[in-house]
This record gives C-alpha cells, sequence and structure tokens, in this order.
C-alpha cells in the first residue's frame, strides 16, 4: 500500500469525507474518544464507509505521525451511488449491463473481472463494503486500468441493492450449477446485473433466491466449476453477443 | 521451489531421465566435463529437456550437496509426445479439441486456462520448452488441480507442432483483432487446436501466418484487449457449446 493513500488524523479525515472523496475502510483506536470521533463515525455513516475498531499497535503500524487515533485508507477508485449510477446509464440510452461482486476476494480476479466488464460494455460493478477484495493497486493492475473505466459503486447490504435493481426495473440473473437454463438459453438483452459469487462458496443463499434468472454454464470434461474471472467472461461474453445480434 | 523436486547429480539425473521422468530443466556447469555428461546432453535431446549452462554459484544456489556439475528441477505433471495424444484421443472416439499457449508467462493464467480446458472438454495442452510459464505448484493451484488432468505436451518447435497437428488432420486457429470473423461465426466442430499469445504482445506471427482459421473476439466497449485466460475462455466456450449443440 503506498503511503500517500493513507489520511492520518481526525481534522485531515473530516475534511476528507467531506469532500466527497472515497474512502475504503477507517481504522479507530478501540478506545477512542474526545472531540470530532462523532463527526466521523456519522460521516462514515452516511458515506457507506466501514470503521474497524483497532489497537494502537494497528495504527502505529501504518504511521509513525500524529495519528489521534484515527488512520483511514483512501480509495484507489471513485465510488459513486447506485441509483445515481442507474439514472445515469439509462439517460444516456444504453441497456443497463451491470456487475454484483458477492465475495470475491481475490483482487486479481476483481481486477480481471472489471476489464472483461469494460471490454463486453458493461457499466457497473456493485461491491459490498466489506468482504470483497480491495479495490488497490493490485486489483487496478489485474485490470490494466480498466477498473478506472467503468462506475464502481460500493453498498453496505448487497440485499438493498437488488432492491434498488428492481425498483428500476433491472433484472437480476446467476449462475446456478442445478439449474437447466444453459448461459446461452438466458435472455440478456434485457436490463440486468449479473452475481458473481465467492471463489470457493459462491453466491450466497439470499441472493440466488432474490435472482430473477437462475443459469448454469455447461461443463463438458470432468471438472466442477470454472474460474469465476472465466465464469464472468463467458456469462459477459453471451449477454455482449446477445445484444449485438439483436 | 520445493527441495524434493530437485534432482541432484549426473548418476540420478541419468536414471530419471531413462526412466521417463518429466524433466522441465537442466541447470548444468558451464565449464563441466568428465563422464556421463555427453550420455545426458543425449538424453537431454531425446527427451526435449532444455539444458542450461550456468556459472557454478547458480547451482551452488540450488543446493549444499555434492551436485557434480548438474541440477535438474522435476516437472510437476507428465508429459506425453504429441502424437502419441493424438492417436489416444482420436482413438478414443474424441474430436480433438487442443490449446497451444504460444508465451503465456503468467503462471496464474496458465492454471485458469487449463481449468477451462478440462471443463470445456478439452485433451491437451501444447507448450513450447522455453518462453512460456513453468508449470510449477502456483501453476497447479491455479488451476485446481486441472493440470493433472490434461494432457500437457511439450515441444521444442511450434512450428513443428503445428505441422504434426495439421499431418493428423486438426486445423489451427487464432484470435486476432484485425479480423472480421466473429469467434461465434467460426468453425470449432472440427479437430481444432487454439493457440493463445502472450500476455504483451500476442501470438507470434509465424504461429498466426500458419493458423488455418482466424477470428475476433468482439469488444463492445472502450477497451482493447481481454485478459489472456478470459479469452480463452470465451473461445473454448464457444467452441464446448457449438459441439454440444450439434
Amino acid at each position: 500500500m503506498k503511503k500517500s493513500s493513507l489520511i492520518i488524523g481526525r481534522q485531515p479525515l473530516i475534511e476528507a469525507l467531506e469532500s466527497g472523496r472515497a474512502i475504503d475502510k477507517i481504522f479507530m483506536f478501540k478506545n477512542i474518544n474526545g472531540e470530532n470521533v462523532q463527526t466521523i463515525r456519522q460521516l462514515a455513516r452516511e458515506k457507506n464507509v466501514p470503521v474497524q475498531m483497532v489497537p494502537v499497535e494497528k495504527l502505529n503500524g501504518f504511521t509513525r505521525a500524529n495519528h489521534q487515533g484515527i488512520v483511514a485508507i483512501a480509495a484507489m477508485v471513485q465510488y459513486i451511488d447506485l441509483q445515481q449510477v442507474i439514472d445515469h446509464v439509462v439517460s444516456s440510452g444504453a441497456t443497463p449491463l451491470f456487475i454484483m461482486l458477492d465475495g470475491v476476494t481475490d483482487v486479481r480476479n476483481i481486477g480481471a473481472i472489471a476489464r472483461t466488464g469494460v471490454c463486453s460494455g458493461a457499466q457497473c460493478i456493485i461491491i459490498p463494503d466489506k468482504g470483497v477484495g480491495a479495490l488497490n493497486e493490485e486489483a487496478l493492475k489485474s485490470s490494466a486500468g480498466a477498473l478506472e473505466k467503468i462506475y464502481i459503486s460500493r453498498v453496505n447490504s448487497l440485499a438493498h441493492a437488488v432492491d434498488t435493481l428492481h425498483l428500476n426495473g433491472i433484472r437480476v440473473a446467476c449462475a446456478e450449477m442445478k439449474t437447466a437454463t444453459k448461459v446461452y438459453e438466458a435472455d440478456f438483452t434485457q436490463p440486468v446485473c449479473i452475481i458473481m459469487g465467492n471463489e470457493e462458496k459462491g453466491i450466497q443463499h439470499f441472493l440466488s433466491k432474490a435472482a430473477d434468472d437462475h443459469f448454469t454454464i455447461p461443463i463438458a470434461g470432468d471438472f466442477d466449476s470454472y474460474n469465476v474471472s472465466v465464469a464472468a467472461g463467458i456469462i459477459l461474453y453471451e449477454a455482449m453477443k446477445q445484444r449485438m445480434l439483436i
């Protein structure tokens, strides 16, 4: 992590939060008190920035400067509110093609998915504020810069994000092993958001249940699953192809 | 690298070579002489094992044992002669679907391609003996074990490998940016080997020229290329789908 991506101390953090600068995470001394702490908590809540309470040694490990019990990590990318993204994409005349990352932890997979997303014409990646790999320099490098060419919307609840998508007429679709519908039989020509799950555990049950469409990527050989970034590549390719051919 | 994957000294190496054990590379002291050296050179040539001449410090870095000017690295996978693979696949009644790696250097990409290969029903990966990432533990891990479920044929000339494929009626196909044919318009139902190129430089010119079929993976968005393992995933998915639907 670059030192320059750290925000150290209370007033600098308040200024960063108020200016709308994207912040990945705030580390706060677990026994913190004193002025401004309530302001920071309040702003963090408003901006969907996770706060982790830590021992002072953790903060000292980040910096030798006077951190006043607060160190935050600035994000490499700018996060955009989901409703704003939808409004923007729809008003531009495009048909939404979004990707939701449900616990994809490997930053290289995230980078590769972002790259495929931009190639295939997807406009937005929705990530939860916890349980997903950081959009750090390695992710940016793996994406070959694509992470800067796609909207990133960070939300504190994927379930609420699904509600927002539904309210805006965007279907939610996911791959599932035990489904008869093949990926090439699913319809991706309508506004749709594709959920990609964790490398090991797949998609969380409540999200799979909330999804409108389920499909499976066929497997011809003696193996049980694709790498998640390859699976995303196949699905997004299929969506792009369908949209090019209509 | 695991110490156990080293073969140290002349007689152990001769035995390993004669037994058919797969060996990635032989490091030989640049001023080596004495008995058995010619035997080793001859066996290495027969088995397509590259020999690199190195200063003694390099050998001492591998091991503190008495290496007699020779250290070799045992391969994690077993290599099979290309003609043998073709004979085996054809006699099993399958339609060859092979992958040739032309300078894919990232071992994680190699692992992901092997995993997709097995999923999509490909039977063989052809690699050159130089200029490709090692099929090491990280590649094996990235492949989720798939590297052990697909034939690996290591050749000292990709041009000769193309000749062998052609003599056996296997077409050679590759992706290219400036081609009108889309990947979904190409025919993958016949015996075919797909060449995947280097992450930066793509496929070498002589291979692209030797290929029978050229196609392009469309790009809908503002970006110039896919990650190589995602591109392989899209092509192999398209091939699998065509074969499932005929």
